[in-house]
């Protein structure tokens, strides 16, 4: 007898998280650029999570996971690695629990990203850059103070936490729903939880995730049928360098439509042009969706198109140009 | 008997070209940062007019004056000089109502400006970047074509337009009435629609215009009582050289509270800030207001604050840092 998978997301799981977080999280706007519109030959729009707390979408899992613990749990506080966005929004969520985080973090992580962590009131533990370092480091810290390990994609609470951007943005469509949704893939955990929540809300609506020509491990897990987990990355979008999680694989393979891949040259005019147009700072890992309309423009010539704009966390005095 | 000056503008007339112009301008958002507030000590609300159309309040002033011509004016098309923000507005709102657009811009102007009128449908005209230069080529056009004058801000029409800010931000602001608004200060046409607007519905509101230590012809003009226009402007807010306008400085002596002076490293400080905390890209010259915040902590301690983000239209590829 073979040991049953965890049950994948549901729904209804995700609309349960949607009112457990909605009291910590923003919802945040859906903007549009008639130019942006006028260059892609379709109809975008853009649900800007680079406006959400701690300038990413990690914010919305980071605080599921948090406040589904028990007392008991919290009050040991939350452990994780990250070198980027999940660290502030695990913090964030445990300052606002009035918890303790411990943020396990690459020495040579950028500095921002360091005092982003820092300022949440979490504790800062310095590693090796390497996964065995951070890993080494993250079981030490479990260790010695109880705390509760919350990971960054590949869980079923960070993935409930996301997907509620979708119900977001079928909330604030106007009831014109789009033909595709395009979200940022990395380790799957966003993509996951949209999927889930567009498949079973909005059937007929198309749900694509965009990835990194030099970060394509989902796209090679997709179409062999088997999930790649030894790709070495090599891109500039630092959000999307993460291994597939298993999870995510299941979920992506049975609801997600296609995937489409762009160079980081694509990535970075996609980005220059959402600065320019659209005057919002995004980093790269969130241009790869408008990148892939722009790449692919015959394909969503005339529909209504969704973007999710992952996050705005960029080091402005190191911009990719 | 001398001849009486024109009335300045009124409430009623804001709020008539509030109804004239909404079908064609954006309601823009109102944003805040709970990480900016704890660094100013105050509760900041930033009025989001870098997601207006054309990336600026401009938008507001120029379509006014467009609409509130008559066919028999409107059929010759309109005109202006500019190397900024109001070339791009007025583009825009003529071809909003379908009639052409004549934009004389000096040779120099940056890149992306000149395109971005074009792309707007506007015969660009390039003059010498002299004042004389440019007011030049403008007469030999409105000679040539019959084309009506726009100026840029020291005009009843354009005023009108660009105090329609301030209705909106005594909408947005769910009764909670800012103690005080600031305003960036350049020519004074979006100061003065937004002091005749604050003044006449909101009076206990105070009304601060902030503005370049190095093109401070406003503040000197404040001070002395006499208005200052010999000044040579020497900062990196290119929206805020302008010399102040006739009518502009009659309502400021009127109805504005304070005028703040920053430097252009505070500013540069503040659009830093703006950029990584907020997502949003802002111009320099939009950065004024948080840099006078900052600049003067004490003064704004534990005050709900509005300031102006007044544009974001910046040349991604030159930045001041």
């Amino acid at each position: 007898m073979s040991i049953p998978s965890p049950s994948l997301p549901t729904l209804a799981d995700i609309e349960q998280a949607a009112a457990r977080i909605a009291p910590y999280i923003h919802t945040t706007p859906v903007l549009s650029s008639e130019r942006i519109n006028s260059i892609a030959q379709c109809s975008l729009s853009f649900k800007c999570e680079n406006l959400q707390k701690v300038g990413a979408f990690k914010a919305r899992g980071a605080t599921n996971a948090v406040m589904l613990l028990s007392d008991e749990q919290a009050a040991k506080g939350v452990a994780t690695h990250s070198s980027g966005n999940h660290g502030a929004a695990l913090a964030m969520a445990a300052r606002t629990r009035g918890i303790p985080a411990y943020i396990v973090m690459p020495e040579n992580a950028p500095e921002v990203k360091k005092q982003a962590v820092a300022a949440y009131g979490a504790e800062v533990l310095y590693c090796e850059s390497t996964l065995a370092g951070r890993e080494q480091l993250l079981a030490e810290v479990v260790t010695a103070t109880g705390a509760h390990f919350v990971p960054p994609y590949d869980h079923h609470d960070t993935i409930r936490g996301q997907g509620t951007v979708a119900l977001e943005i079928l909330d604030q469509c106007d009831g014109n729903i789009p033909d595709v949704v395009i979200a940022p893939l990395g380790g799957g955990g966003l993509l996951a939880g949209v999927a889930t929540v567009i498949k079973a809300k909005a059937p007929g609506c198309k749900i694509i995730g965009a990835e990194p020509m030099g970060a394509d491990d989902a796209y090679q897990s997709f179409i062999s049928g088997q999930r790649v987990t030894d790709q070495v990355p090599n891109t500039i979008c630092d959000g999307l360098r993460s291994v597939l999680g298993k999870i995510n694989y299941e979920v992506i393979t049975r609801d997600v439509d296609d995937i489409l891949r762009v160079t980081d040259e694509q990535t970075i005019a996609a980005m220059q042009l959402i600065w320019t147009r659209m005057k919002l700072v995004v980093e790269a890992s969130a241009a790869v969706t408008l990148a892939a309309v722009l790449a692919n423009k015959e394909r969503f010539a005339g529909q209504n198109v969704t973007l999710i704009l992952s996050g705005g966390n960029v080091d402005i005095e190191r911009l990719p140009w």
